[in-house]
Formats: structure tokens, C-alpha cells, sequence
């Protein structure tokens, strides 16, 4: 598969845009056309997983209806509606000696990408790699496998359609661990691993790849209210920023509030927070705001909960605020609720995070909320991409050096 | 060292560009101020390795003297001169929502250096770790060992002189094995090993590392002279990419020539390489152009030399020549030699090489040439920096996002 991939990287690295567009826009037909195929196929997933005893939230990912595949379909479109990133010239200048530097933007090659039970992930995946010109080897999870392999064959028909290699989209077709271990240490054949998934998943991957590995860890995210907060603002933004959603990962799991800001700033803000739902874990100083304040212990502060479960600390203004944050954070995202311009500059220079906001709630952590139309993952990682990741972190670049017979002197 | 290192890292990543200059030119006075100890110390180093057998190329490149010392220091002061790249604003977009994102430019982080004989490198690497706001650590060969602390002493007088932290380049004292597998899995104390050395340090880093590697690998490189090649160019980059120095990464390692091309054009450059002093190994069909022409085996097409040896074989114009570098290149550099504008774009685009030149020498793969004042290193991996690696390579990013208050609905 490795070498297969690597052949067809080579075909879709000199693809037209035009042409990758059009196998997505086929693969979006086929997809509709086989809706019921494809159901068909989950319908047998989601009655193998009842019967493994999946948890329901895993149910209700792997499901999928005539709503949700046609939102795949439409996914697939959008994709091929982005500007193609290959072939962009990112910068060009010229040396003394009359050489002519051009850096350009070219796809990664073939990149790996193993995940668990989402089978749009199936769909989204391919279809980035593919548009970014790169191949991909999707490896699903054994619980999606049969919708997985139904949504594959979609993607195919579009290949073929367009004229473009099967093997540009590949799809593990019998998702034992074995196959992961492979695709770890394919080096030579695999340029990068996405792998996404649980932190279980993405640790064994981090652990044993020998490929390079574009992970997302934890989004421990703080959002800190200023003492010059406007408290609408504040209330609006911390009550988003943890119950939206609270499983992704650009969920808020500790606020911060400054010990110079208004008590009853904090006595709302936590208020709204616990009427909304919220279980909120607190330091005794901040108990009385609220009798259904619970006490936080110390492992509250490193927590990436997931859940309607906050913590939250006092600091001393934005520098503490910095402090908490460098001592606890994850370097995900993180966020200031001020109308003092001078103390959102401070914060966002000097709080080391992929994302860091002013006046903005966390869940805004989504390549689709950038602007990238689509995202395949954030990256947590400092090296190639930070944040939010699409169709540009998917490519790497080369230099052409346009010279008239230059030899190096010495 | 690796929580020291982190410390210094926050430090360093607020530090203005004048402080980190200044410490570089202090470091660049205090090596020429002590540099009869560090002769002192080189000379130990050498009389060390003289008596364990060191071969002389081994001897020179572990070798200083008052003129090399002077470009040691000389080169500190050249990287206190570059543009900074921490804080640079790469983009700017706004969303339908009113967001503002800028992405900025910030440091690595702390990044590891492995690498051996040469004592330039500890104060060349050094310089360009501290400059891009990095702390670093500094695990050089034990035959430069004496050389090595004695420049690092310089460079920590020279932080002392700005006021930043000793940790911000920290020299591992012994330089035994177990330090190197102790920074290869320092995860979260190292954010990025860079390996300089020959193959065997490079593939036992790619092997054990658990933190991110930015690695150069073989130089297998190419120039392909087309049939409407300029003859007396052809000859002039043939010979300077092969001959101008045969032991670094850039040198031409397989000549190609266009089948169509005149057969006085493939004698005269064959000629002129031989006069030169260097081997060349080529196929049957080529071996009537000159009596002193050798046979080459299969392994050829494969070897990078490191010496003067050459392998020359014909192909079938552009298309050929691309071919013949997938199979056997190393995506390094590689160079077309024609007056035909549109072979010379098909070669650009075509060749998957961090580097791909038009009628200029391999030899130009150099971060000094490239204009970027000096190189940490030449990076054959397709991820974060590709080719020569400089300031800019030693910084990531992160988004900055700021609002009015929005949140995400939905």
C-alpha cells in the first residue's frame, strides 16, 4: 500500500487543481447516489457496536443518517471549492551574485492517518490529502470499518472518474492493530501521521512512530477575566467557552479571574456558569460567592475534563494569569476577556499557545472558524503546524534557484 | 539541563533583538579576548586525537588556529546582525464575524544539537538558536571536547554581559553516549534535536529520538545537462558542482546527460571533469568518449561519493533525467544545465527536491548562499523546513485572535 501510495503521490503532485476538484465533486455524487449503501453498511457497524456495549456517545458518533452523509457529501464540495495550495509562490528574492530564489508551496507526499469510530473522518481526511496533492492511507477504527469501506468506495469512484490513481485514497481494509504498528514505522513510504483519536491512541502513536507525527494532545484552555472586563462580555464569552460543546477540544476547563476585578464579576460570571449546568470547582478564598460552589484539589488544575465540570482560581491580574497558565496550560488555546488594550496585547504575546485570544471565546479553535474551510486536525505540536490544520499544513515547500551558468566561487 | 533550559527559553522568547545582539557581540569580544585558552584547550584536543589515531581529515576539521578563531567570532557578529525573526507578522485575515487573526512568528523553544569533531559548531549553532529567541544544548563530539567548553565559556560570558540567563546555551560536560539518549527523549524539556554529523549519528537519532528531529540525510545529487545545454556553461557548473569541494552535501554525486545531446558536448565535459583529477564511472555505451573512463556497477546510481568519483549516464531528455533522479535521488538538490526555458520550468516543477537549480552549480545548497547569513544545518525531511535551515526554521508560530466579545454558536 506504502509503495502504492508513494507511485500515485507522484501522479497527484503534477494534478491540475481542476482535476482533484472534479474527483471530490464525482465523489460527492457517488456518495449521494450510494446513500443507501453506505446506511446500509452503518446500519451493521451501529448493530455490532450495541451488541460490544459501545457507550452511547460512541454510538452517537459512528452513526449515521440521510442528514449526516449528505453533510459529508456537501464537505466533499467544499473542499474542492479551496484554493489549491500547490504551486503557490511563498517568496522570492535574488542574491548578489544573480541567482533567483523561489520557494514553492508543494504537497507532503503520502501521509497516514489513523483514527477511531467517526467515519466522516473517512470522507474529510481523503479528501484534504487529495486536494492538498498528496496520497493518504486512512486506517479506521474496527467499530466503523464497514461504513468506512462504503465511504471509500465513493471516494474511488470519484478518483476514477476524474482519471486519477485508485491508490491516491487508500483504505486499510481489515483494521487490526498490526496494520497501525506498519504504517508507524513505513518510513521512506508514509511522510507524516495524523493520527486522531483519544489520547490513548494518540500516545501509542507518539510512542512508536518512527514517522513523523502531527499530534493533537490535551486542551487544557484558560480563559482569563481582566479586572477591566466588560462583564457581559465575560459572561457571555465563559459560559460559551465551556458549555457549547464541552467534549471538543477547544472547550475552556479553567477560568481565571483577577483578583483586582469586581466581586460581583466573579459572582455572576460563576453563577451563570452553575445555572447553566456546570459543576464548578473552586479555592476556599472563592467559596462564599456561591453555596453551590464545590472545593477544587490540585489535580483539578492540570484536568482536561471534557465534560460541564470548570475549576477556577483567582490570579493576580495578567501577569498571574500568565503564571497559572505557563504552569498548567497545554499550549492549545487560551483567552483574555479586557477592554484595556495594553493588558490583551501583554497577554497575547506572552502566553505561549497555538491559539490565543482577546475578547473571544475558546470554541472559536477550529480550522472552519480560520477561514480554512475544513480542518483534519489541531496541532499541539510546535514543529511544521500549529493550531488549526488544513489544506497548508498538508504541504511543504521547495526552492527553484534560476541562475545563468553561476558556479561557487572557493 | 533540560528544565534550566526551559526556564531560559521563556526568558528568551520576550527578549528584544538589541539584548540578544548584544550578548553575541559580548560573546564575540570575550572569544577573541580568551583566545590563547581556547587555543590551548584545541590543542589538547588535538594531541588527544593525534595519539587515538584521528585520521587527518578528522584533525583538520577538529583544528583551530588565530584566523579560524577570528571567523568563529566573526560569524557571532554577523548572526547579531540578521533580522529578527521572533514577532514577525506573517498574515493577517479578518472573518465574516469580525475576528481579526494574525499570525506571528515566536521561538522553538529549546532546541538540542548533537554533532561532533567540529568546535565552529558550538558557537555557530549557538549563536543561531539564541538569536530566534531559543535556549539550547549543546552536546558536542569528545574529541572537540576541550575546544568546545572553552567557546562555550565565551558565550555564556557574553549572556552574562546582556543580563540573560547562563541556561540559555548549556554545554553537556561530558560529552558520554547516555547524554545523547537522555535528549532524545527528553519530550516536553526539548522541543527539537538537529543532528550534524555523518551517517551513522544521524540514523541513531532518527531511530531513538522521541522528540521531533530536523535531520539531513544523503546528498545523492544530480545535474542533468540538456541537449540544448551551453556548452561552456555545462563544463563550468559540471566541474564546480562536483570538484569545487567533494565532501559536502551539495556536491554533484551522477551526471546526466540528454541522449540527444551532441556527443562533442558529453566528451568535452567528460574531459574536463577527467583533467580535473576526478574518477568517473559510466555505462558501456559511454565508456568509447574517453580512454580513462571506468565501468560502472549497479550501486553507482546509489552512492553518494563524499569524494572526487563521479557516475555519469545518458537519459532520454527531461523526462528522463526526472526519472532516473526519482529513482536514485535523495531529494536534495538538483540542477538542469539548458537554454530552453520550458525544460528548465519542467525540470523546476517536476524534481522533488528541497533544492532544484537552472543553470547554477549543487554547490549553491548552502544557507550562506541561499542569503540566509548562516545555516544550522540542510534539512533532506519534508516537514517544518526543507534544505538549508536558518533563523527562520528555528521559529514556529502561533494565531493570535482578537474579537469584540464573540461567541461561537451552534
Amino acid at each position: 500500500m506504502g509503495r502504492a501510495a508513494r507511485e500515485a503521490a507522484a501522479i497527484l503532485a503534477a494534478t491540475p487543481t481542476e482535476t482533484k476538484a472534479a474527483a471530490l465533486r464525482a465523489a460527492a455524487s457517488a456518495m449521494r447516489a450510494s446513500a443507501d449503501t453506505i446506511l446500509a453498511a452503518n446500519a451493521t457497524d451501529m448493530a455490532r457496536g450495541a451488541e460490544n456495549g459501545l457507550s452511547p456517545a460512541m454510538l452517537d458518533r459512528l452513526k449515521l443518517d440521510a442528514g449526516r452523509l449528505d453533510g459529508i457529501a456537501s464537505a466533499l464540495e467544499a473542499v474542492a471549492g479551496l484554493p489549491d495550495p500547490v504551486g503557490e509562490s511563498l517568496k522570492n528574492w535574488t542574491q548578489p551574485n544573480g541567482l533567483r530564489f523561489e520557494r514553492v508551496r508543494v504537497p507532503l507526499g503520502v501521509v497516514g492517518i489513523i483514527y477511531e469510530s467517526r467515519p466522516n473522518v473517512t470522507a474529510d481526511a481523503g479528501a484534504l490529502c487529495l486536494m492538498a496533492g498528496n496520497a493518504c492511507i486512512l486506517r479506521g477504527g474496527s467499530e466503523a470499518i464497514e461504513s468506512s469501506r462504503a465511504i471509500h468506495a465513493a471516494l474511488v469512484e470519484g478518483l476514477r472518474a476524474a482519471g486519477l490513481p485508485e491508490a491516491a485514497i487508500q483504505l486499510v481494509p481489515t483494521p487490526d492493530r498490526a496494520a497501525v504498528g506498519a504504517m508507524l514505522t513505513a518510513s521512506g513510504l508514509i511522510d507524516i501521521i495524523i493520527p486522531r483519536g483519544g489520547k490513548s491512541l494518540v500516545a501509542r502513536v507518539q510512542d512508536e512512530a518512527r514517522v513523523p507525527v502531527l499530534a493533537h494532545l490535551d486542551g487544557i484552555n484558560h480563559v482569563y477575566i481582566d479586572k477591566a472586563a466588560d462583564p457581559a462580555k465575560a459572561q457571555a464569552i465563559a459560559v460559551n467557552a465551556k458549555l457549547r460543546r464541552t467534549g471538543v477540544c477547544g472547550a475552556m476547563e479553567t477560568l481565571l479571574i483577577d483578583r483586582a476585578a469586581p466581586e460581583t464579576l466573579a459572582k455572576d460570571i460563576v453563577a451563570a456558569l452553575l445555572d447553566a449546568g456546570c459543576e464548578v470547582r473552586t479555592t476556599p478564598d472563592l467559596l462564599p460567592l456561591d453555596p453551590r460552589l464545590l472545593m477544587a484539589d490540585t489535580e483539578d488544575w492540570d484536568t482536561e475534563y471534557l465534560d460541564a465540570i470548570l475549576s477556577v482560581a483567582r490570579v493576580d491580574g495578567v501577569e498571574g494569569a500568565m503564571a497559572h497558565i505557563a504552569a498548567h496550560g497545554s499550549h492549545h488555546t487560551d483567552a483574555i476577556v479586557t477592554e484595556d488594550e495594553a493588558a490583551a496585547e501583554r497577554f497575547l504575546r506572552g502566553v505561549d499557545s497555538a491559539i490565543v485570544l482577546h475578547n473571544a471565546s475558546t470554541q472559536f479553535a477550529d480550522g472552519g472558524e480560520f477561514g480554512f474551510g475544513a480542518e483534519i486536525g489541531i496541532s499541539t505540536g510546535r514543529l511544521h503546524a500549529r493550531g488549526p490544520v488544513a489544506l497548508e499544513g498538508l504541504t511543504t515547500y521547495k526552492t527553484l534557484v534560476r541562475g545563468s551558468g553561476q558556479v561557487r566561487p572557493g
